[in-house]
């Protein structure tokens, strides 16, 4: 249920990309109470010029390798969960596919279940009436 | 008031475009409380490895053609009125420009009228003094 | 801590875009309750037929060169704040680059602290344990 807008730079391999994706969602799924399949994300790649960070601002230093999370949820998360789950991601990460620890910022926004629907025009997560 | 972002891979042509967005507004103004010329989106077109999802997770088979709406709104909206709209939005843009009704995410986040400002630097919906 | 997405049409120099990055970077800063160097801005350009937008509602006219500000926040801003920054932003943008007030669209959201990690896995503004 989340879905996940990944910003970084142009100029990553294919492979690069696809392991970022298999990171994040090893995180999720390890940690922030998702469930396996739950996988949707979009990578936005920008031009220098686009993509406009403070290289030290409550962490870094930060290079041209910073990447934003933005994950939106449909449901809610402890502290502990978030807390957990911003670990996790920049420990695979680090792993796979090598991105520094200083390099990776996430913001995660939280909705209801009723404000999503996967598919064939369903809420997600509402009772409908028999017949 | 929504902003709409489409995100789908690269590939669709002008006219198909140009009937989702169509179908999308139709949905709005006749299910979700929106006014008539109310409308702001912005596609995002990606190429493949950049638009990663499940084909089959809460729904689909999911083709290539999948495209998922992020719509932020002003104002709250009920239950009801979500259900009927995501299922006017599959109905519309199974109608024109032909997608699949497995093909359509949507996810809804809501704020307050007084996040929004349409031009000129004016909050919407907020009270001025008079002077 | 707000992350910014601006959203305009393909073909602004780097210059121009620069010069919306400093504006937004002072508006916010002098009226939003931003701390100095808190800068985190991506620019999606699109073409033609990907950013759609009514030229007349609730303002404008809107021209070619209409500009959607989306802006996440980690902490509530009361509506004089918001007032404030709307009115600041189309100023600066007005003085440099040189954007009509009637180009300049915005919207605001507002997460909480823990929502954010700026870097290295670590949650924003979130006690911890000792040890």
């Amino acid at each position: 249920m989340p879905f996940t807008r990944i910003t970084l730079h142009k100029g990553k391999s294919p492979d690069y990309l696809r392991a970022i994706s298999e990171s994040l969602d090893r995180a999720l799924t390890e940690t922030f109470d998702v469930p396996a399949n739950d996988r949707f994300q979009a990578f936005n790649q920008l031009d220098h010029g686009e993509f406009v960070f403070d290289r030290h601002y409550l962490g870094g230093p930060r290079s041209d390798d910073f990447i934003l999370f933005e994950i939106v949820g449909g449901k809610p998360r402890s502290t502990a969960t978030k807390q957990a789950f911003y670990r996790r991601l920049v420990e695979l990460l680090a792993q796979s596919p090598g991105v520094r620890p200083e390099d990776v910022m996430i913001i995660v926004s939280l909705t209801t279940r009723e404000d999503w629907s996967f598919s064939n025009g369903v809420a997600w997560g509402v009772q409908t009436n028999g017949g």
